[in-house]
């Protein structure tokens, strides 16, 4: 199997994200051994970040040397040409003649197909905006599967900011390949879209609430992404529901004994730091997890890896 | 042959500019084997950007990595010592402690020939103010004959603000050596300075003017500049001259088949984007000629190539 | 001997610092003999610069590219997870998924010990705020090593703001361990606190003073450090007192003939610059120690060179 670009997890088959998932386990066995790996030795990744993301490109960054390739790029729009009015084509025609695969995270919908459409090398997608973020979905999928063997016959509980999170929506589609219930909790206003909702509900059983603790017993993943203070207009009102939303001690008194937290990181105070310790903190083993499927990504595109 | 420094386009007679091409043009071959070179390994280039230059400053990271090197450096001041007082002269003194090779792009006419008396390692001028783009004006050189297999007997249009363009003046220098026809076609104001028209006028035939559509038919290669709007205090005056300096499919339509546009971009709108997919259009595989071009610089000033 | 963190030069006893000055020797010489090391290869170091310093990051840098491995991070803190409000330990605990040692500048003290605390990779301190800067201390021991021979029975003069100096608060605990004569030289209101005086003039003689020419004769070793000009309330104060500590060929009339001069960098104008051609200037010598001490630190704890 082989693909050109990872622009947005629609684009992705089961087939596909399997695919990933099995290359990306090999990869992590590999690394496992000591090996050190020269799939991608002679082999140039730039990291185009027109909006900054250090846990992002230094994922990338580490996957490509782990790779044994090297890497150049820029963390920030403001050290490009783009300050001097040059359109993001010309960046790309550019850019593509240095290097042999390119990561973008640009603020704008849409920027990362533009660019794939345009270069001759392989384009990754590092978060375009509010759209698509794929390699974090690959990597969230990863994680469940390292975690429980298995993504079937799992009950996973979305939370947070389901309306305006682009991780969960992607994350949501994915799952909908697989044979697991969904719940999707929020604070009022901050639903899932109900055109999500109904391109999935006919493949799987989704429960819509916005009562935490209800779910709690009931769950086995429980992925918690931030609730975005600027989207309240009213202080108070956001302090209010924070906290009926706040992942702690004794919230998971009511857990499953192997109940797996997850977040997609950076939290602020959406789960405390007391959960770090326990056996329900998933989230520091997730973020290793975008080293091997990045590995994975890059290797496939580059032709390397297969 | 070998030379310590690369700082100024005068400072190279035909015989190594001859010798740089060459050399460009056996590394390009290496790379179109697929080889993975290591001429460079073990060693380190240090990028000192002290003004932002994406392009550049990619095109030398790139070049460096695939001669199997390193690259530590910054991509503008503000993140350097700078800051805190340090004069340019210390600057270079403590970075050559850690690095095979310098390459320094700086706002300041001279900084790049005064770190190469300070330096005992090699220093590549990649830009000092408004004097210097040495490393531009060779990957012209190396563009123009890998497009036509020669640089003799080709008639070749410098365009847009030849008053202030560093690339262009260089370029001119560097063309006398050469059986080339040159015209200048700039607006009023901002033609050719007399004294490089006078250094190299006994040297070839100049054709200096305005009128772009009267050159067009003539020449093989039309070399593109932007005109920057900064220079015009009144913008009526700059939208005016801007419009009968673009280059569009409609001025091409009395040029010769085998033109070529050449243009050291970034581009803003000189060149329609119409013409990027013409047979015209040189502009992209010129920013490729940056690989090699600086590929044979660093192999030779490190002495790993020759 | 082998060593996690290098936090702070007290948790180094005599025989620590001794390992790590033969280490880093022996790497000198094998980087002399033109080898090209690979003891790090496959690794990956992550530097986060939260506050910037070019010199500390690139010799760092330099260091772990001369030791064959690979590195990812940042210049400063602008471009980090830090602008979403993430703290230092989540932004540890993530970072360590992506390296396999931390090298961190932080403002504010304490910053690099709380993170070797919490990663479970090696973390190495490159300046906590006022705090401590190991890595310069030992390359200061270095140095002063190379330039004698030995470090014991010369006589060392610190010079400079002594008292808010974190260079010269951890030099002279470290030449506690030696049989050494310290003369600390300050202007009055900088003098070096009281604590360090009295931790350490049980091992060794001290003179303190704020006249240097009367101590210049007798001297083996000049360390000279910045005089803050914002130490001082009334600029006139500091025009007087600057003249007063300033090294140059006058001052140097009076000084043994072997003396050497020591300077952390960068310096504003407390050395002249007429000093730098004389024999008794040894501070870029002392910028290249940077280079094979921390080979050593990363080396050693990498667990990759004994």
């Amino acid at each position: 199997m082989k693909f050109q670009d990872v622009i947005s997890i629609n684009d992705f088959g089961k087939e596909e994200i399997e695919y990933v998932l099995k290359t990306a386990k090999r990869l992590e066995n590999e690394l496992n051994e000591r090996k050190i790996l020269q799939y991608a030795k002679g082999k140039i990744l730039a990291t185009l970040f027109f909006e900054p993301s250090t846990r992002t490109r230094f994922s990338f960054e580490s996957a490509m040397h782990r790779l044994g390739g090297s890497v150049i790029g820029f963390a920030e729009a403001s050290s490009s040409s783009v300050k001097k009015g040059e359109s993001l084509m010309d960046t790309i025609r550019t850019v593509e003649k240095y290097a042999d695969v390119i990561v973008i995270r640009h603020p704008r919908e849409g920027a990362a197909r533009l660019a794939a459409e345009i270069a001759e090398i392989p384009v990754i997608n590092a978060g375009d905006g509010a759209n698509q973020h794929p390699t974090q979905t690959l990597l969230d999928l990863y994680t469940i599967k390292k975690e429980f063997g298995r993504i079937d016959r799992l009950k996973i509980a979305l939370l947070g900011d389901l309306k305006y999170g682009r991780t969960v929506h992607s994350l949501a589609k994915a799952l909908s390949y697989y044979d697991v219930k969904l719940y999707f909790v929020a604070p009022q206003g901050l639903e899932m879209p109900r055109h999500i909702v109904e391109e999935i509900s006919d493949k799987l059983e989704i429960t819509e609430t916005n009562d935490l603790e209800s779910v709690i017993p009931e769950v086995d993943i429980l992925y918690t992404t931030r609730i975005q203070k600027e989207r309240f207009p009213d202080p108070a009102e956001y302090n209010k529901i924070k906290g009926s939303y706040r992942v702690d001690l004794k919230l998971l008194e009511r857990a499953k004994e192997t109940l797996k937290i997850m977040h997609p990181l950076p939290r602020v105070d959406e789960i405390s730091y007391e959960v770090d310790k326990t056996q329900y903190s998933a989230y520091f083993r997730q973020v290793w997890s975008g080293v091997p499927v990045r590995m994975a990504l890059l290797g496939i595109v580059l032709g390397v890896v297969e």
